[in-house]
């Protein structure tokens, strides 16, 4: 299929071509497609500047057209051998480069769409109610995240300090956290922009949505239970969350649409009947090496785009670099479940691991690494690449 | 004291001098400093490029030495009668500029600081509970909100549409906004950076805060309070946040520094013994041009020096342009409130405006608009500049 000698079973074929920005030895960083072992540097490829700007905000603000007319040279270029010559001189070992945050963040929205994770959830921080909030089923419930602190995969994972307090303690204490956890989630960064006041209808996602990326949303429980009434969770959250450095195109995840099973009738405005945009996606979570948890994407109650058709319904409009993530994605299973918070039920179930230790949150020196892999267009499975932190020690105080 | 002709009672006089970014007849944006009926044009005036990037923002990442420097030069060339025939070539008057978003806004935060704003919601939100939650005072509750659609006073407020639901209804409905509010704020302008992983001590509060400005953060208290359990608000508050166009030095400020009155003792991140930063300024409400309320900013409990703390001490870090807003300002009497839903209690106390009407939330075609003064340093009074917005029907469906 292609002049390239890619590795068997490789997540990044050329069904997949993501794209990233990295630098090699020179430091200057360009927007490169993975490709097999390798990436093809597209600012040299191209000669186009807009591959040499350090994120990929630029080439993204051009939309849809472009996006589908670079994917199709790029095609071409790697399949047909009368273009080996010019282009095989521009490939470069990734083992051999430095990755860096892909995309300039604008504003980042965290959603909450697995109905597995929010009733598991419920379950926990509200037991006195019933696990689902009534809205749920109604709307995609998300909140704003801190964008400033959206950082590249392996940026340290330093642990918060925070306040926090039991239901049992007199008053709050201050000190790190004890509860720190993941949670594993899919997103999805804008390209296109809109205009403030125009909504952007639930059939237009691919006219706006670049791509997918994987996101560890790291989250302290113990600081965000006690300061989430009624506001929403805060400093539980801001400290970090780690995206993937290749970005999937949307295009790429045409085989993996599904349709998600739904038992409320929906409002027209996020009525996606037809061809919805739930993903078939597996996600892996590892701990430590040791895979702990296989979380379904395909399960997830509410789509990518409902999610944006609902954060627009109002006018708010989209800027290019904001990036949405679907909130922990948690199936059925113990083995699916997407936070250590649900996989060890609040920490009363540790987890056993495979050196007979045992694990309730995360300690020092933990590293979770996140994957995950979904059907491509040509029969195999294409791979979202990996985000992954290590814990490292509170500050002192 | 300055060779200036200053009208009488002029909020902008040399105590002040508020920064902004305007435009003339070239269209070409320049920073500026409002005295009396003027703009000074920095770009032209210090010729320094820094002044003519279209935003504040690379002079804030200057930091507090050179905003001291600047703020200095400015006050010598504006009394020093050798400067004279020098500076004045570079007055503009402001009825002839266009006035311009005056900073770059990285990330938006809002906290719910006001004891009395707080209390008010919790008893109309949940009348079954007491009406301040258990943290309140123990910590200034916040949140993010959305960056992209904070916009420059002036911009039309369209009526948001989106889903509500009464206790009553048996489903949500959709359409417009029938309880669109306003909330009336203070907001704090970050212009030195800090680090991810290093809190910002309390004590540090102006050496990151370049300056202040007004807010208006519009609200749809019908959506938020069918949106907001369990993530806090979402789309009842992203459609639009406006902020005033002059950038008041946070060292403008000083003569206004107050101690708030607290009756809990705090967590050493938070203790801001010594001269806090409650900051005594008055705002004041006009709907259609009539004042119906004047919300006593100096009775805020928490300090946005303790805001800053807070929001970093989980290791969070600063960019150059974050925006963090108080949340509404409301005193103890009925005409100190600074939304709708408090000055008519939930709908159910409609206001009586002088020509007879009465109002509850807003109606489309109303203006609202937010000023405020504080005690100069000269002994009068300097002015924050307006926030002001015309409420526009919704889309049609």
């Amino acid at each position: 299929m292609s002049w390239l000698d890619l590795p068997a079973g490789t997540g990044f074929g050329l069904d997949n071509l993501p794209y990233g920005v990295f630098s090699d030895a020179s430091g200057r960083r360009r927007t490169g497609v993975a490709i097999g072992d390798s990436v093809l540097d597209l600012a040299a490829a191209t000669g186009d500047d807009v591959h040499a700007t350090g994120s990929l905000n630029a080439f993204m603000a051009r939309g849809p057209q472009a996006w589908a007319d670079l994917r199709a040279r790029l095609t071409e270029w790697l399949t047909d051998d009368a273009h080996r010559a010019r282009v095989e001189p521009h490939l470069v070992p990734r083992s051999e480069v430095t990755l860096h945050l892909p995309v300039e963040v604008a504003d980042y929205v965290d959603f909450y769409s697995s109905q597995h994770h929010a009733e598991n959830l419920g379950r926990m921080f509200r037991p006195d109610s019933e696990p689902l909030t009534p809205n749920w089923k109604h709307l995609p419930i998300g909140y704003h995240g801190r964008a400033g602190t959206v950082a590249l995969s392996g940026t340290p994972v330093v642990r918060p300090n925070g306040q926090r307090k039991a239901p049992t303690d007199d008053a709050p204490t201050f000190g790190p956290s004890q509860r720190l956890d993941i949670e594993a989630e899919v997103g999805f960064v804008v390209g296109t922009p809109s205009r403030l006041g125009t909504p952007v209808p639930v059939a237009d996602v691919a006219d706006h949505v670049f791509g997918v990326c994987l996101v560890n949303d790291w989250s302290a429980r113990d600081i965000q239970s006690w300061e989430y009434v009624p506001l929403g969770p805060f400093l539980g959250k801001s400290f970090l969350t780690s995206v993937s450095p290749w970005v999937v195109p949307l295009a790429a995840l045409e085989a993996a649409r599904v349709a998600p099973v739904r038992d409320v009738p929906l409002l027209p405005y996020l009525d996606d009947t037809g061809r919805p945009w739930g993903l078939d996606l597996t996600l892996e979570v590892r701990l430590n090496g040791e895979l702990v948890s296989c979380p379904p994407f395909g399960l997830m109650y509410w789509t990518p785009a409902q999610q944006l058709a609902h954060m627009t319904v109002n006018g708010a409009s989209l800027r290019t670099g904001d990036l949405f993530a679907s909130g922990t994605v948690s199936g059925p299973g113990r083995d699916q479940r997407g936070s250590f918070i649900e996989l060890s039920w609040g920490g009363k179930e540790p987890l056993t691991l495979s050196d007979g230790s045992t694990r309730t949150f995360l300690e020092d020196g933990d590293v979770v690494t996140i994957t995950a892999t979904a059907p491509g267009s040509h029969g195999g499975r294409i791979a979202l690449g990996e985000v992954t932190g290590r814990i490292e020690p509170a500050p002192a105080l």
